[in-house]
């Protein structure tokens, strides 16, 4: 039976201790630090005195394999503090010494240590933890983990301290799961929206613009433009008002709102303007929209009011941490707001989760968990605005909402926004890969705190509730995404380029052109590829781009009216009338069809 | 017979001189600065010693009249500097003093000066100037001229200096031409886009977000929005290629094109990131539509290639000039750059000027001249790239180009762009008002700088020539003219809200309700107006708006399945079968019709 997922992290939290151990048995002048599990197994983080390299990752493989068949067993200890430090202190690891001494000095009395012990009753390991272990090191499958990388990084993340290395290892629960594993990860290395955005010609990036600022090409352009109409279109149906902001705004914008208190880390530095006036970049579009809202007196017959904007916004992550399109600095995002009154929240926000599952099916996403976020009260005037009962009530309005969908959700705590709590969206992509989409959040503070008002039935001034909600995300993480997703072999709707049209010879010229031409006519997105290179070079060429058909014209289609069709995802071959050609596919994009009708 | 414009210009000029004279013969004791003439007539700086007010109007137009009636000459004289300086001196006039001082350091040897002179010989006025004067103050119509407003000024335009009294005059060549101005400026006086944009919801300032920074509020994004997708469909058509590019970028970015050399002071101050990078919004498009030129090895069959982007670019500009949408500090610019050859420029740009034609057309804009900005040579390495001989050829090239297409452009030194040559397109509205519209850039430098390439036919490394343009110009000046240009009154696919539906009463709600959904169902802006308020109110409220129609349903219309139109702009009223409303309406929009079928 497969474990639990509370039974795998345990198995991937040992699996931890046990690489420690390992690796203290191999290098026993290696100071060790900290080891949490993950999502796909663990890491510990080492100061190796002499520097390792994946050469060493069978050798120390092996001995956790003999640790793992030993049967080693956990064993917990308590102490007070004196004594750990004294224990560690003696064993000559100053890591695990600070952190007692940081514990001690957030007032605690004791730690726990856990030991590994062998058949003999032998020690053979210990380290500083909380807990959460398997009985025994049998437990850890010993052909079900796999050491996977080295990276640097900073004790306690800051890169004020030393550099330590990273060992991650892959633990799963079989043999079978871990090779699952391997291969999503294969694949995934295949289908890397980076690599193929090079080869399909998506998006650049430039040292002299600056990391993590996309430039879209072309034909990237195609796919945000058909991902922006559809979002307008469906919001459009549904009763969306869209506007125009503009990107900068003063910081008493954002110091109103709360933004400069509680978000300014991940904020562009300002700009100083007029003598003292600070503008600042937006890194969201809501106090903009706010200012809209604010701009007229609203009557509760405004209400709902939905305020949509592709509006681009700019954050500042480490240089570090930016990825591809995963993680950048300039943001397409396809965002709305939503001002209800309270009882108008539960149709606002059930609208809402039913756009996002439109949206899933459209892509073919098949696998998807809402995952809630809630605040920590100990974070509360900190990281979360200082209004418990509010928090709570609210929490409790989406939960019921969230309830009545019937989708799948999980309660996670100490990831709310700050003015409320959130539903962050995770789509498994096609080969099984998690990747959070969209956001919908609900905003019980800040309307209250810019002075957002509307007359309601009874004459009284109300304060309305505010949704915000991006379910395409941003068009960067989405399009990202999606070229791993469909592995770049987009839906015909969304690709840059829908039909490429090669003469199999100069004779065939003139037939394939007056084909070109007329699928042009019908609306399509066409290349034409004239026969100055191979017939084979320039099919190549058009399954490298991912185009969904290569219609290949010689003398028996220009007779007979017909193109000989390649389906380059599936590879099948056929030889239709043009007519039919046209006809099935002009179809399959008006409907957005997920797989093309023709092979 | 009218006078040519140099006469109206020595009119003009003349009058400023009349306008001094006359202050001081009313206030001897105040400072005269400059004063030259402008488009519609001239102003005059002074220093009082006691402040005045437009209640000091008809006096100072009176003596003005008794000068002109007198018909005084203008009668030039040279004199050494140092002989002019004792003559300011002596007369107490210290701009003056400073003006020759100025001059003498620029080593000018001597002055002119051009006196008054009555009919009995007697001198009148005497101003430092340097001429293009009429004969005879008689010339100046004493019935076509008025004193229009004060303003503040500083001396020499710089804060740091005193402020000035300026008084504008309005100067025309008879008491017609400058009625039709008066009228003119009433008329546009009830079309300001700044009145207009309030009554009809087009867009608001926030003094959070800061001052030239339009936000577009629903209705004010349709107008945007539709002629973002008209020009989107001519460019397609066209053949331009849509890019989206970020709206930062590297301070070295703007380096190499030269914009922080020639253009910083137009441009936004920096952000400081990631230790020393300064980072900058940006100002222009095209540094990162090179970049995606440059992206990639280029070939002569790739040429022309246009690269297209609503891109919205930031600019500074000192608070005290910004003006509703006419001048503002964020755009959203209708821009392209099209790279070619040489060979390929003429076809381009003649293209260009088409589009232009067709934009011109569809607005209805009768009136409109081409401004061909050329470089001045004594600004080289300052204002402009130091490339004489290159200018003077594209220069050619431009002129050549503009002869051919036939249309109506005028030379104006000294307001090229930085990197070459340009057309700006000066168009005037329907109640004959100038605005800049467009532009229209030849680039011949920037390309070289940033290393454009692209490979011949011959096989040759090749630099493309770059061609900027706008023909819309940006969105808030555009907006800002047609909504001066159409009174409001925006042509039905234009107009944010197409057709209000209004029932006589609550019993017709019914019918009404019906008539709002079916038009809806058609794609139709339509407002819904519930019988809440009264027929006459609610009216009214659709013609503030500027609604195009207004259909009335009441017992009648519900019955012949009919609607009561009210033409909001004609004020016609007229009653059709609802199926003819639609069938015209829908053709009107489609077509983009400039005037309504209907009333």
């Amino acid at each position: 039976m497969a474990p639990s997922s509370e039974e795998l992290h345990a198995i991937r939290h040992s699996a931890a201790h046990v690489l420690a151990q390992a690796v203290e048995n191999l290098w026993p002048d290696t100071q060790i630090t900290i080891g949490p599990p993950i999502d796909t197994g663990c890491y510990y983080d080492f100061l190796f005195t002499k520097p390792i390299s994946d050469e060493d990752f069978p050798v120390i493989e092996k001995e956790m394999r003999h640790i793992i068949n030993q049967g080693q067993t956990f064993v917990v200890e308590t102490h007070p503090i004196k004594d750990a430090v004294a224990y560690w202190k003696k064993k000559g690891q100053r890591f695990k010494v600070e952190l007692i001494e940081d514990l001690a000095k957030e007032g605690e009395k004791e730690v726990s240590f856990y030991k590994n012990v062998d058949k003999d009753g032998k020690e053979t390991f210990v380290d500083l933890c909380k807990g959460g272990h398997v009985q025994s090191t049998k437990e850890i499958p010993a052909d079900g983990f796999k050491l996977m990388s080295l990276a640097g990084a900073y004790w306690r993340g800051s890169e004020e301290n030393e550099q330590l290395t990273r060992i991650y290892v892959a633990v799963f629960s079989s043999k079978d799961e871990l090779k699952a594993h391997l291969t999503m990860l294969e694949e995934a290395k295949k289908r890397d929206h980076r690599k193929l955005g090079k080869e399909m010609n998506l998006f650049v990036f430039s040292d002299m613009v600056g990391p993590g600022l996309p430039l879209w090409t072309p034909k990237g352009t195609v796919i945000a433009d058909e991902l922006e109409k559809l979002a307008r279109e469906m919001e459009e149906r549904a009763g969306y008002l869209r506007v125009r902001t503009p990107h900068i705004a003063k910081g008493k914008l954002y110091e109103r709102t709360g933004h400069l208190a509680h978000y300014k880390q991940s904020m562009f530095p300002p700009m100083q303007l007029d003598g003292e006036e600070e503008y600042y970049l937006k890194p969201m579009n809501c106090p903009h929209h706010h200012e809209i809202f604010a701009s007229q007196p609203r009557s509760y017959r405004d209400l709902p009011m939905r305020l949509a904007e592709y509006g681009h916004c700019y954050r500042y992550e480490e240089s570090g941490v930016l990825f591809g399109l995963m993680r950048v600095r300039s943001l397409s995002m396809n965002d709305a707001h939503m001002y209800c009154t309270e009882e108008q929240f539960e149709e606002e926000f059930l609208a809402v989760t039913n756009l996002y599952l439109t949206y899933f099916k459209l892509f073919g996403i098949q696998k998807y968990v809402m995952r809630f976020s809630l605040h920590d009260p100990k974070e509360l005037g900190k990281k979360y605005v200082d209004k418990p009962e509010l928090w709570l009530k609210t929490e409790d309005l989406v939960r019921g909402v969230m309830r009545k969908t019937g989708c799948e959700f999980i309660e996670v705590p100490n990831e709310a926004a700050f003015y409320g709590p959130k539903i962050d969206i995770e789509v498994w992509s096609a080969i099984g890969r998690e990747f959070t989409l969209a956001t919908n959040q609900v905003d019980f503070d800040v309307p209250a705190k810019v002075g957002l008002r509307y007359v309601d039935r009874d004459g009284m001034e109300k304060v309305p509730l505010c949704i915000h909600r991006a379910p395409l995300g941003t068009h960067e993480r989405t399009i990202g995404f999606l070229i791993e997703h469909f592995a770049g072999h987009f839906p015909l709707w969304l690709a840059p380029v829908q039909v490429a049209v090669l003469p199999v010879a100069q004779a065939h010229e003139p037939y394939a052109r007056s084909v070109a031409a007329q699928l042009k006519e019908k609306g399509m997105r066409v290349e034409y590829m004239d026969a100055v290179d191979s017939l084979g070079k320039r099919i190549r060429a058009g399954e490298q781009q991912r185009i969904p058909y290569l219609l290949v014209c010689g003398e028996k289609e220009a007779k007979d009216s017909s193109v000989a069709v390649r389906n380059v995802k599936t590879k099948e071959q056929s030889t239709l009338a043009l007519a039919e050609f046209i006809q099935k596919t002009l179809a399959d994009i008006t409907e957005r069809k997920l797989e093309a009708s023709i092979g």
